[in-house]
């Protein structure tokens, strides 16, 4: 076994692999070595496992300690085998592998971080996610593609190793791979900064792998519908995005509306992730860290809302070396109103997906990065949220699909959804056990529930409301909150009925007013928006013709119509212009929606407000979903 | 004392009982044994405690450490004893346990939990309490009565160990015993799940213990009072459960009313608690994760605070691997309100224990495990919590006492207590130096800082008041809240004075009436309710006959009355009946409580309550503890 | 090598070091050994490395463990070398060194805390600052003034170790340094007490170490200003306290004002801290650990806010043996509203700092340990808090100048600053990069983010917001947020514009009044203060003379005036003395405040102060800082 490569020209660093002998040596050449052993009179350097010999002290500039690379050159091959070696620098060198390959220069192999195993010494080659200093070594978060590792230097206590190498730069890293806390972390010996064709070698690498990874199942929707199947394009863009996220090792940041329909969208969502932290990345513990879904009281993406959410995930960067996260928007965020918001994760670079069934705004779709909504292809509310974000749920990770078949039919009985899909979920919930009443009372205790959750996302209550993580409560739990909603409604009918005022309009439709503020129970469950529909609902049972019914606070209202045509949006817009100083706003649905104004304009805008509608025709029209509640 | 048995034919494995000596042991058979000292020239292995002999060090073949297991061939006993031993390494074979057992085959020994030691190996029979998986190994948690200990089972990162094993499952460990942060605990070589009678016998055996370990200590009433002694079979009832809970290794969750009545009676059980975690259970950590004291704003459980408790439960469940909590309702809990509350945890077998002296509701017996109220042993809400919490925290841990022996007079001072007991009680604080004046001051400086802490338990502030924990502070602080307090009145006296609108009415008593909405500041201390309260207290002082003094707002009223024979839940009772709409509930003490209606209603409401005053008879009658707030 | 001194006359104990052989051994003498080995037949001590013997089991009252110290008398020097000891008890000895060091008596030599290195074996001289009790060993928190360090003494799992040691005692302490999750650690193997002499040795020494590196770099205000100069005793004074606070491992709250200038003060000094846990004590989890900042919703230090902190600061001494904090109040904390929360901190002996430029009371004097605020030396309103609050991070941390220099005019401009020193202000800014209309954009994004945060520090975005940390999202977050702020203001100024009233007072002034409850957006920024701030600002620029404008709500109001010499303290006092129970408090400065009042008495208190405002006499006179909000 000998080198056989033609010799370079300029100084050649020879590395010896193990299986060399001392037969591989020539004195006089410069070898690559290591120290393996420190004695008074100088330090023996190894070659490899069993070539090694003296360098004496005198020639030693600085004191080595065992485990130190060192290039060494051979002055003598002695006698008795023994090797007498001297440091030497060098720069500008070529490097020469000899061994059992035949002397072939070759680079050490790569190992992906998907195969990595406990013990082994490995060299990775990947683009670093993050970097976090702890107080013992430098964490540096890495990603090849195949998954992603937690890379360790340590160079001093809390002191930063390689302060060359950043978020975003390629890396080789040469280390040993142990296990921290049940997860493997590599612990670097070197770790160097690649830069251009080797950088890009590395993204490109990562960017195809990535890809191939995210990479959303081909599926059919589970029922058939060519609502949904037209905006598959955009869920798969959705799912691609969530599933790029998890395997970059971004955090997930769910907000969704707090009702029924939000809350079955956003478990959905994050039954789906939860399966890919552990099919893909295998990270046991990143259902607490990496995922943070919350409901959103407010029917947009409040600025408190997002000034919280990005304050927290920058003290995740900083002090746990998160890397940014991406924000998904469930049963929300289709609107004008979230426009302030999305700006501002912009100045953060944090992307946003929106899953949504609310009337869309244009000014929306430049600042998102996908944009799911019926109306975007042809379809309407009745597509609600949690529909749409079970198959995206699929999309993200298809094994969850079996314990989700049912959550659609309880996404619509919320939402109060009249779409064709409506009988196929049912179906479909009843092969899995769970019949239209069953269903409307989960849709009922869902409801209930999200009110005392308040800015919680009640993890596993509500999973065992939904009835989508084994449990042996949901049989008792599901009437009982039923009940309790039943309950709270029934105290709320009782406060309002003598109080509903009733007038009959000049175009035959009825119109029925309700002061929320003195007739109704404030702060309890249901809220006015509610209430207000409950109201809503009663009249139209008892009148025939058009009713609109509007329940009015402070400096709100809420207006719900059934078989009158007003455009709730328009007459937002009108009223604006009209009234100077009203500070009108608010929207929502044609036909379901609420108003915010300033409360010493409140009779003359529900006068004009009463004015518009009086003049709306008739309609004959499908009941919309329930409106936000405006407090 | 030989070996009788018939020798097996394949390889055996002598064990030697304590009981053995010189005489059991035969040259050329195979003894258990374990290392008991390292020399230079080899190592002593004992056979049991007091046969060994000698290893050489020629003979090992890798150091062996004091405390190891180790199997050796006797080949020499020497005439003065000693033995000559050398290691054997045995597969296949028999284990054959020589001794006072006369060499029958045994089981190995079960060790009692309790009797845990540091680097014993041992088998630990138990019932599984909780089974957590971390990144690392599974985490069973186990009882046998005899205490409670975390058992690590690993098969991989991540992965479940013994998926047949799960919580209430009874099962035989095999396994050493380490230390892990402070704590011992029990690393599974072998994890069996029992059957048919040997797990009945572990659950019996568990049973057994725990009843015995559980069971209260024999006490008399710390003062002498037939009135306690009355409830002392209920109070027993609930020390059990409690004790029952932490040698199980539940958490306890404790809601109480945020007075200095709810706060002596919940500090009381938390000392008891505390106590017994470190003389029961041995937990360092416990009180901060296995105990949650919280005050509650309102005076009876919300659905808010109970979903919020379960959510919470649930999250330590899943994450920790937790138990369930028992629940424990102090000062507040006996009421028709609370009843959604336990409802929702009945789901979820969650059991609740209330001690209470307000009014208590028939509808609340069959949802708790026990009901401590002294109205259901011919009492009345003079014996107020606190001073039944002491008696409680006495029976959960006796030791306890000494510090909390001034607190029952705290709590009755809070209460306005005119209890027959009260005497003694006071006679008992200047027993350990706090007169009454003191006593006043610290129940004043209790209710303050309740105040001020909103949601949070303030433990070691609220110790430092109540004067139960070792604190430089105690003296300083008290006299400042305190007169922080009497300034607060002060300010709300100032605002109030002039609007407090008196009428005499036909039965001869006085009606003072406060608009508590425009006359007082309001969100500062003290409430509506002690406001109310303070304004009667001063015209029960100015006026003879009877007084009744209502402080309302636009959506409640606080009713306090003396010498006048009103009955606010029988009027609560009536106004529903009579004011459709108008969305009265409320309730409280004969004397003392509150109503809350719709804001539009409260005129009409308010006069048929001074209506329903005025008819009322005059009494002579003790003063009833102050009444909630309803803000 | 043999013992040359002197034998003493009484009882001696010989040490052997590790340079003595048998011959330095002689029979009869006491030695100080430890175990090495247990056998059945006795234990082996050594006296050193090389000299051991053996006690024979006969002579052991008590059985004795490997690593035990133990005395022991030479009964024979055996043929064979072997030595033959007994135990022997010894009192008030003289202990004698023998060894290469001739045999001299010494102490072993002292290691400062800041000198220790890894696996070091040392002796500590210093002062506990807090003892904490682990599951496992006890930590003691050790200073020596070079330095703190944690010190672990192991006695039993969760047991306390030297129980005679308690905060505040001086001690020595022998043992080993090793590293803890990045932190150096003292391994205890002895603590002793310290008494008389010696503790006052330790302590001496570490308060002359203390006074030295807590004293403040020498250094003059980074701009020329004689007012500046002038605080500098105060500034420093500050500085010593928190920089010797730091020293001594005590926590520090920041509490400040939740505006520009508020957020301002509180990042200069939180820069400087960070820096100094790096530079002082090379705690990498301090940050996270001993520094916590607060913004304050109310324009002082509320008992509610008091009452957290303190039960925070409690729960940390309790649970991570914390020492109790420093408490530092900027830009905010001079009035007499602060002095209840300040005697509520005196209780628990807690320091308060002040940073403040609100008009200040006398009574806050007394109370703190240091109040800097420019009218105590003739300055005024106009060097704001982070303007003092960049010189007092300076003389914290020289270092961090460099990173605020634009910091102080943001503060300025927050708080509309005309104070001479603002244009060099401006000028140093604009060195840095940041020209005029920058430094307002980033003021008024603060301003609007600090409402967003609420509660929250907001740590990294604030510091973006501000430019004090590296990132890459200043350049469009601020232009962003300050046109968020601008469309807010719009929205109020359209909505309140019709509804200012405008009176010419017979002073010639114009009064501007607004129903700000009924006509503007309730709950959203910018709230009253900062709307009735704008209103003002555009009235003054239509009217000439002076303008007062009074924005009030149903139970306060907001005052701003310009040209008219009104004094809003002494109108808070007149309205106190001449209106009994309306309830009127409040402040601010003389032209620029608010008030609150009970609710019901508002027509009276409005019409009062409008009567005061007519009697005021115009003046010409500089603007002052925007109020703060009441609500």
């Amino acid at each position: 076994m000998t080198d056989k490569t033609d010799e370079p020209d300029g100084p050649v660093l020879y590395h010896l692999d193990e299986t060399c002998s001392l037969d591989d040596v020539e004195e006089g050449r410069a070898y690559q070595g290591y120290v393996n052993g420190v004695v008074d009179y100088g330090v023996f350097v190894s070659l490899n496992d069993s070539i090694s010999g003296l360098v004496h002290e005198s020639n030693l500039a600085s004191p080595l300690e065992i485990g130190d690379d060192v290039k060494v050159r051979v002055e003598e091959i002695r006698d008795d085998g023994n090797l007498s070696l001297t440091p030497v620098h060098m720069h500008d060198y070529d490097e020469v592998y000899v061994g059992e390959h035949d002397g072939e220069e070759e680079e050490p192999p790569r190992t992906p971080i998907g195969e990595l195993v406990e013990d082994d010494d490995v060299t990775v080659e990947a683009e670093i996610l993050s970097v976090r200093q702890t107080g013992g070594p430098t964490i540096f978060t890495l990603a090849d593609g195949t998954g992603t590792v937690d890379c360790a230097a340590f160079v001093g206590a809390g002191e930063r190793a390689y302060p060359e190498a950043d978020e975003g730069d390629a890396v080789r890293v040469v280390g040993e791979v142990e296990t921290r806390e049940g997860d493997l972390q590599l612990e670097a010996d070197e770790l160097e900064v690649l830069e251009g064709e080797d950088a890009q070698e590395v993204r490109d690498r990562l960017s195809a792998a990535l890809d191939e990874r995210a990479e959303p199942p081909e599926l059919e929707p589970i029922v058939d519908s060519d609502r949904l199947r037209a905006l598959y394009p955009r869920l798969r863009e959705v799912a691609r995005g969530i599933r790029r996220a998890v395997m970059k090792d971004r955090p997930v940041v769910v907000r969704h509306h707090a009702d029924a329909d939000g809350m079955a969208s956003g478990v959905a969502v994050e039954r789906a992730v939860f399966s890919l932290f552990d099919e893909a990345v295998d990270d046991t513990e990143a259902k607490y860290h990496k995922f943070n879904r919350m409901p959103s009281r407010a029917p947009f993406y409040e600025m408190e809302d997002v000034t919280r959410d990005l304050n927290y995930a920058l003290k995740d960067v900083e002090r746990h070396g998160h890397p940014k996260p991406v924000v998904l928007m469930l049963d929300n965020g289709s609107t004008e109103d979230d426009a302030d918001a999305y700006r501002t994760l912009d100045a953060y670079d944090i992307p946003v997906y929106v899953v949504d069934h609310h009337s869309p705004d244009d000014e929306i779709e430049p600042l998102v990065e996908e944009h799911v909504n019926p109306y975007l292809e042809g379809g309407d509310y009745s597509l609600t949220s949690g529909m749409l974000c079970v198959e995206l749920a699929r999309l993200i990770e298809p094994s969850v699909e079996e314990d989700l078949l049912h959550v659609p039919a309880v996404a619509g009985k919320g939402d109060h959804s009249e779409a064709p899909e409506m009988e196929a979920y049912l179906e479909l919930a009843r092969e899995q056990g769970y019949d239209e009443e069953h269903i409307d009372d989960i849709a009922d205790a869902l409801d209930y529930e999200s009110y005392q959750l308040k800015y919680d996302d009640g993890r596993h209550i509500i999973n065992h409301i939904l009835d989508v993580e084994e449990n042996d409560s949901h049989d008792e739990l599901v009437p009982h909150l039923k009940s309790l909603a039943e309950e709270a409604f029934g105290r709320q009918m009782d406060a309002a009925r003598a109080h509903v005022d009733e007038v009959s309009l000049p175009n035959g439709a009825t119109l029925c007013t309700l002061d929320v503020e003195n007739f109704t129970h404030k702060f309890t469950f249901p809220g006015p928006g509610k209430t207000t529909g409950r109201v809503h609902d009663g009249k139209v049972e008892e009148h025939d013709g058009g009713v609109v019914t509007v329940g009015y606070g402070p400096d709100f209202c809420v207006i719900r119509a059934e078989g009158v045509g007003i455009n709730i949006p328009d007459i937002v817009d009108e009223l604006q212009e009209e009234m100077v100083g009203a500070g009108v706003h608010g929207g929502g649905h044609l036909v379901v929606g609420s108003l915010k104004f300033v409360q010493g304009r409140r009779e003359d805008v529900l006068e004009k407000l009463y004015t518009k509608i009086a003049e709306a025709p008739l309609v004959d029209e499908h009941k919309e979903e329930v409106g936000e509640e405006p407090t």
